[in-house]
């Protein structure tokens, strides 16, 4: 009876992105052997896609992997559905509708395909491989373009009944409050604390403060990397902006905590960038708004894992997933 | 090799409240074979509490179990934590402090003791016994003098890393809101959905409006049964009180529904016996604040356990918990 390295089973991991599709062959080390990426959005048709995709992949899978060696394919990309293992209505994508995205990828590389999106494709990632390893309760959250969520408890994603649990960027955390720009929801978290949110946020404040160092830009210049300068010259406006964003934040990790109370809530994505000036406010304000008996507990951490690798890894979890 | 009768498997269940607290010997089946109550007060000393309660059920043992027929105790009390096992600073209790009550009644009775606080142990009983029977994922919300709630999720209670997970009740629907009379916190769930919410909500708008019936009773006799009762002779402030703590928690289940993405929200306690009045404004509300993949999904359903027997049951549940 032959034994099975672990340490030899190889995953492939692939970040689905409007624009750009990243691959790895990622070890169970979290090691990636060799990565590349194609462009989503020169392929209408999912199915061109894909036969682009098998053309770069299959020469490394020959290349890294000897027999029984490629376990699976983890998939992460938006609005993907872990139990139907489907992409459904994805306004970023360009295709529409529902896609059988890992029925099509496991038929073409003839091994098992996994896929969810890609918040929760980066929790598990962060539980394998990053700051989150060894815990069993905590809540990913990643402030970019948008506020994307994945939710861990008791060592698991949480998935919901119907695969799309863990939308946090969506809870309103100020009911009848700003309008969003897609959803149409007033008041969520991710019209306030996503990276587009700060930009509305220092428009609005820069229009009432005539002082601000803010008004030194163009309208279109404005964005939360623009802020994050004027904030580190000392531009009390641009500080503001911080702050109410990490009010707004910190009141949304309050209830976040009181639902499954994490270990910690981990942080990535180009907003935290904005460090001490976003946490210290996120902080302040989650402490105030919990319970006595949650208070002074969780954790709030940077991911652990480089940026440009993180989605790869993540997607490359969901193989080894229990 | 004797093999063993599931069906003759006997499970004590013991719900601690702050007046009284109800026992019952429970088989596989959800069956209450013999219950009783004793006067959790008369105890300010939890040990008297202990040999009181050993007295009482000890006779029931003998007379309801063969050998190895008792398997455990479950107990659902106020700020118990599962992990520790201990009933921690419960300010509706006597006993101060922390108080390591698993492991008394372990030691007292010879058998193993889990314990979790009532709402929990509300939502396990559902699953095994009640109107969740088959749900792997549901939230159950308790709606009485508090607001409680118990998280179940791939089949499995949310505890957190702590034991405390599941607060919803002290979530925040309203930043800046209506001051908690006990907790302090500003705007939260229970401050308006709970029945002392209520009857907060209720006192306010009879002062608004002279000409509400809410204006025929005295002061101390304004409860949520009194608003039931005008709202169904047509007073329109009276169901104006249900519609507006509806609409907190509608709102409220909005964002527990993006969360965890629960196939149904089980509800129990006083409060669900306003009816439409309350449920129709929480449906409407709670739709009108999801993302469009969530709406039409999540079933709001009443406990099908009863009241008397809930509690017993859903503690007894603990004991048969994977």
């Amino acid at each position: 009876m032959a034994l099975i390295d672990l340490s030899k089973r190889i995953a492939l991991g692939i970040d689905v992105g409007g624009t750009n599709t990243k691959y790895g062959l990622v070890n169970h080390r979290g090691e990636i052997l060799e990565k590349g990426s194609i462009k989503t959005d020169d392929y209408p048709e999912v199915e061109d896609f894909m036969n682009a995709l098998y053309e770069k992949i299959s020469p490394l899978i020959t290349k890294y992997c000897g027999e029984k060696q490629f376990e699976g394919i983890g998939v992460g990309a938006p609005n993907a559905n872990y139990y139907r293992g489907t992409i459904e209505q994805a306004p970023n994508l360009q295709w529409k509708g529902v896609i059988p995205f890992a029925e099509m990828m496991s038929e073409k590389f003839s091994v098992p395909c996994k896929m969810t999106n890609d918040a929760n494709a980066a929790a598990l990632g962060e539980m394998m491989f990053g700051a989150a390893r060894g815990m069993k309760d905590f809540i990913m959250i990643t402030l970019g373009t948008g506020v994307g969520s994945g939710i861990i408890a008791n060592g698991q994603l949480i998935y919901g009944h119907d695969g799309f649990a863990g939308e946090l960027g969506h809870t309103i955390v100020k009911p009848g409050g700003r309008k969003h720009w897609s959803t149409g929801s007033e008041g969520s978290l991710e019209a306030y604390a996503s990276a587009t949110g700060i930009t509305i946020t220092a428009k609005k404040m820069r229009a009432e403060f005539p002082h601000s160092m803010l008004n030194s830009y163009k309208e279109e210049e404005i964005d939360s990397k623009v802020v994050f300068e004027c904030a580190q010259k000392n531009d009390e406006v641009a500080v503001e902006v911080f702050r109410y964003t990490g009010q707004k934040l910190g009141e949304a990790f309050a209830n976040f905590v009181m639902f499954s109370s994490p270990e910690a809530i981990l942080l990535f994505g180009g907003v935290i960038k904005a460090g001490d000036f976003i946490m210290k406010p996120t902080k302040l304000h989650m402490e105030r708004n919990l319970l006595p008996i949650f208070r002074n507990k969780v954790k709030l951490v940077f991911s652990e894992l480089d940026e440009a690798d993180a989605a790869i890894l993540g997607a490359s979890a969901l193989v080894w997933e229990k």
